[in-house]
């Protein structure tokens, strides 16, 4: 069975962030996963564009109710109409998540990757959440490279 | 924009819709649209093997909450985790539906891409709907072979 | 444990329609059954006036992303913003179904209905499903009046 | 229209959280509020009982097929069968959110409310998110007492 990676982050982000997508996507592709992602733009539209260039498979769960505003990048989009979510949808659908920068959406991935458990989940910039005694809440595997992130996704 | 077509039918089917099912998939790859379907038996494993065996892109839209037992032929698989409203998100992503053989989840199909309107809805075999009058409620196009299946899905 | 009895039906219906789902509406509110309707117009609407007039509780399960436009006698809305996958959501929730009149989504529920089983499903009016020899399709129940409906909801 | 307020939390809460939850459940249905939340054990079930001990409306989103589990203090359960994706389902259906305590699942909540934006998202105890500056990313209202939490909620 193909492995399945879900690349999360913002809709909108910085050039580095972007950069950082688009070659996570071309390293999964790379390695013949299947790139599952939100389908917008910014980190979303960015892997999908990495994994495409690399000759990749890369499937859009998209929130909205037709494929209007979708990456053109996407191998196929899955046209959801439940808004945020589909979040919980691409989460259930990989067998590793990768983060890239943060944002509240982004966060939510996160979580409700950890909720469901069993899987890597790893984050490449992007927030860091502590729990009451002060220190991280542990769990999200932070790294500092595209490379890393997809080593410690696919092991 | 790719061309996306839902081939829809029963998890449990007879060898003729089966057999019809694989042509369906095997007709829609050689045009380049994509299959999406639910992932499963019967019909939808038919389809995502006609799909396949043609070189085609094919994506389920699977229940439950892990991969296990979904159709070894798909391309990916979206793990929905939601059951049968999982169908509603098959005919959203569709630019089309073909319905192969009857049953309640097919015909909920059926419903739903009608209720969603402004595509074709295309019946190979299966139920019939009767209103009030008693004659068929207009709207779904009840064809014979496969080769009309596809051609009114596709135009 | 309280009964809950999904009532659906079109979102724009008849006069007739809409005075038989009040009435269904009333006689669940007094046999202490709560009401669980689509939140819509039509015969959602006025399921959930006379399941309110009678005291009873009725909820909403509305497909938009906020309550703007949901039926003013709910007493409460749950904002699934799944559009029509939410019929699922509905048929889920309930004990017993009963549609009152016929459309595509109402069909859709009474399908996910029967798909799911082991419960009453319930048809006053509306639309019939023949199988391929010709007969009707078993299971769902056609009634006459609100009183044998709800009848044979509750047992 | 009558205002609803989500309450999230672990289904496994220290007894601190418990009453607090519980609390909350008071003061809200003591304002008139509907109490949302996700059905199940501790802080649900917590919030649960103190609105129904205070004569107030509780339903519960509950993520399996059927009620067999959910909280016994709910004045009516939809059963969403859709797992976490149901966490979006509560958040879109408030007009306020209140966290109490940390959990993943709880911080998809959080994650998800203010990723909707607009309404107030309110965190008695839990979990903190730290922005790649190193401080509060802003926007949840962090707040001690669950007097406090309401306040902050109902305005």
């Amino acid at each position: 069975m193909t492995v399945q990676v879900a690349v999360c982050g913002p809709g909108e982000c910085s050039d580095e962030d972007a950069a950082a997508a688009r070659r996570v996507g071309e390293l999964l592709a790379a390695r013949g996963a299947v790139v599952i992602c939100g389908g917008g733009g910014g980190v979303m539209t960015a892997v999908a564009a990495g994994a495409r260039a690399a000759g990749g498979l890369v499937i859009g769960v998209w929130p909205g109710d037709s494929r209007e505003g979708a990456s053109p990048d996407l191998s196929a989009t899955i046209v959801t109409g439940m808004g945020e979510a589909r979040n919980a949808v691409i989460v259930r659908s990989a067998d590793a998540v990768i983060s890239v920068g943060g944002s509240w959406g982004t966060l939510s991935e996160v979580a409700l990757a950890m909720r469901r458990g069993g899987i890597p989940v790893v984050a490449l910039g992007g927030w860091r959440v502590v729990g009451a005694g002060g220190g991280d809440v542990p769990g999200v595997r932070h790294v500092a490279t595209p490379e890393e992130a997809v080593a410690a996704a696919l092991g």
